[in-house]
C-alpha cells in the first residue's frame, strides 16, 4: 500500500518479517501518527492480536504465522505457542488456519520465516486476483459503499473489499467512495479512508447510520469483507454490515461480500454457529479516555453481526465471482488448496 | 421529567420562562453537566435554537414560542422576530407552527408568556396522551428499541418515542431499552440513556450499527420520534431511523413513530419535499475538538434521513395510533386543533 509520511511516499505492507522481528503498523495509532513496532517473540505478537495493534482478519492470520516462525526461532514449544496464538481473538478464522498451517510446515522441517512469508504472499496475491476479479463489477462513475476496514492495513496488503476499489482506480475509473465510520472503533473513519486518502481515491466519510440514506440517493454497489463465512454463505463481519445488507436488498443495490476462500469454515453448517465475540463497553461508552455516556448507563459491545447468504449477491474470491449458490466450487477449491500447503 | 443532580432528584421541564427570562436546559453539556441557562431575548433564543443549547422539534417550538413573548414583551418587531426564529433550522414543523401560532396569538391581544405557556402545556399534554395511548402496546417483560432522544428533553416534559416507555415503566411492566447512541452527536448515548437512567429504566446504549443484530435477537418493538411528517406519511427524522425502520420490516418487528398531530404538515405531499438539513461535516470528523478522521477525508453529515410511510406500523399521536392509511382523521384533527388556537 502507499502511505504518505509527511512528504515522502512509500511502499509498505501491514506486516512482514525484517532483521529477526515481526515489524507492524501500529493500527490504533493511524490516521494521527504512523508508527511501526517491532516484536522479538510470539508473546508479543499474541498481545498485538489481542490489543488490536493489529486487525483484520487476514492480517492477524499473518501476524500469527510470523508469531509462530518466532516461536520456531526461539526454540519455544511450538503447540503452547499455536495455543497462544489462537486465544487471542475468536471470531476470525484466518488466525487458526494460518497457526495449523504453520505447525504443519515446521512439522515438515520448513524454515520458519520463509514458511511465513510465503504464508503472506499468498494472502497478498490472493487480494490481488481478488481485486482483478472484483474490478470487473465497477464501471466508471460508480458509487461504492464500504464499511469497516477490509482494506491493505486488514490483509497485509492491497484488501480484500478494498481491492476491486483500488483496481478500478489504478486503471483509470472515476469512482466515488462512502466510508461507513464503523463505531464503536470507527476503522472506516480512521482506517479505510486514511488508505483511500494515500491513494487519491475519492471518498467521503459518513456516519453508520447514514447507510440508508446514501444507499437510496446514489449508491451503485457495496463491497463489504468477512470475518469468517459458514459452509451455506451466511458470514460474519464487523457489526453494521447486517445492517447495510439488508437496506441493499430492500433498496436494489448489489452487495458483494470479498474474501478470500481460507475465510470460509465449512465446518461451520449456517451463520447461527459462528461465535459472536463481544468486546468492552468502553469502547462505546468512551471516546479517548473521555467518558460520553452518563455514569450510570450500560452499554453492549458486539463486535461482529451475522448475514444470512440470502443477502449476498456474490462472493468476490481469489477464483472469481461467486453467488451463494455456487458455495461447493468454494469448498473443492479449498481442499484443493489445502492440499498443496 | 426526573432529574437527578447529585444526591437531590427534582422535577424539570426542557424549557420555561421564568422571572422575565427563558430558561433551558443545556442539551450539549448533558450527560456530563447539568446546567441550566437563561435567555433575556428573542436574538439569544435563537442562537440557541441554532446552536442546539435546545434541540427536539416540539422544544424547538417552545422555545421559539418564548422567543416571540420575550420579543412580544421587548416591544422588538415581531415579524422580524418571527423571520429570526423561523430561520434556525430548516427542517422541524414545530418551530414554524409555533411561531405562527404566537404571531397569531399576539394579534388577538393575548399575554405573550401566558400564551407561550399555554403552547409548551399543550406540547406536555400531548405527550401524556401519546404516553397513554402508546403503553398499550407494550406488554411486561418487552424490549424495545429506539433512536435519538424523542424523550422530556427534546419535548419540553415527558417525550414522544419515550412517553409509551415512561408509562410502561410507570404502570409496572418489566422494560428494557436498547438505546441507539445516534451519531454524528450521540444523543441516543448522551440524552436518551440520560433520561432512562434519571428514571430508573433498564437499558443498555448500543452502537447505531448494531440496530439489525439486536432487532433479530430480541427486540419486539421500536419507537422513534419524527420531525415532520409529510400528508402521505412519509416522515424525516434523525439519521439513521431509516435504516432501523427497513430493519423491522425485513425482520417483523412492529415499527411505530411518535408524534404530535402538530408535527404533521400537510403542505408537504411525500417525504420527496422534505428539506433535509445538512450540518457541519466537523461533527462527523471529530469529537470535542479531537479530530479523528484523517487530514485529507471529508465527510459528509446529513441531519435527518427520511422514511417512507410504507414501513411505518403506526403513528402514535394524542388522538391515539393510527395507521398510515388513516391519516385522513389526522388531517381531520389537526384542523380541528388550529382552529381551537
Amino acid at each position: 500500500m502507499r502511505v504518505l509520511t509527511g512528504k515522502e511516499s512509500i511502499e509498505t505492507r501491514a506486516v512482514w518479517f525484517e532483521r529477526g522481528m515481526v515489524r507492524m503498523i501500529d493500527q490504533r495509532l493511524i490516521p494521527q501518527k504512523f508508527k511501526i513496532v517491532d516484536m522479538a517473540d510470539h508473546h508479543e505478537v499474541a498481545e498485538a492480536i489481542r490489543n488490536m495493534t493489529v486487525r483484520g482478519a487476514p492480517s492477524i492470520g499473518a501476524a500469527a504465522a510470523y508469531g509462530m516462525a518466532l516461536a520456531a526461532r526461539n526454540e519455544a514449544d511450538l503447540q503452547k505457542a499455536a495455543e497462544e496464538l489462537k486465544g487471542t481473538r475468536p471470531t476470525a478464522y484466518d488466525l487458526f488456519y494460518a497457526v495449523d498451517h504453520m505447525l504443519s510446515s515446521l512439522e515438515l522441517g520448513d524454515d520458519p520465516v520463509k514458511a511465513a512469508d510465503a504464508y503472506a504472499d499468498q494472502v497478498v496475491e490472493r487480494c490481488r486476483l481478488i481485486g482483478m476479479h472484483g474490478a470487473e463489477l465497477i464501471d466508471d462513475e460508480m458509487n461504492i459503499m464500504t464499511h469497516c476496514n477490509a482494506g491493505a492495513l486488514a490483509t497485509v496488503d492491497i484488501g480484500t473489499a478494498l481491492a476491486p476499489i483500488r483496481r478500478a482506480w489504478t486503471e483509470g475509473r472515476h469512482i466515488y467512495v462512502y466510508v461507513s465510520e464503523t463505531r464503536p472503533r470507527l476503522q472506516g473513519m480512521r482506517l479505510t479512508a486514511w488508505e483511500l486518502y494515500n491513494e487519491g481515491i475519492p471518498h467521503s466519510i459518513v456516519v453508520d447510520g447514514a447507510a440508508g440514506h446514501y444507499l437510496r440517493k446514489d449508491v451503485n454497489l457495496t463491497i463489504v469483507g468477512a470475518d469468517r463465512i459458514a459452509a451455506n454463505g451466511d458470514f460474519a463481519n464487523k457489526i453494521g454490515t447486517f445492517d447495510k445488507a439488508v437496506l441493499c436488498h430492500e433498496l436494489g443495490v448489489p452487495f458483494y461480500v470479498a474474501a478470500p476462500i481460507s475465510t470460509f469454515d465449512f465446518s461451520i453448517a449456517s451463520g447461527d454457529d459462528i461465535v459472536i465475540e463481544d468486546r468492552s463497553e468502553d469502547e462505546v461508552t468512551h471516546v479517548g479516555k473521555e467518558r460520553l455516556a452518563p455514569e450510570g448507563s450500560p452499554a453492549l459491545n458486539p463486535s461482529f453481526d451475522m448475514t444470512r447468504a440470502k443477502y449476498v449477491t456474490g462472493f468476490i474470491t481469489e477464483v472469481g465471482i461467486l453467488r451463494p449458490d455456487e458455495i461447493d466450487k468454494v469448498r473443492r477449491e479449498k481442499f484443493a488448496q489445502e492440499g498443496e500447503l
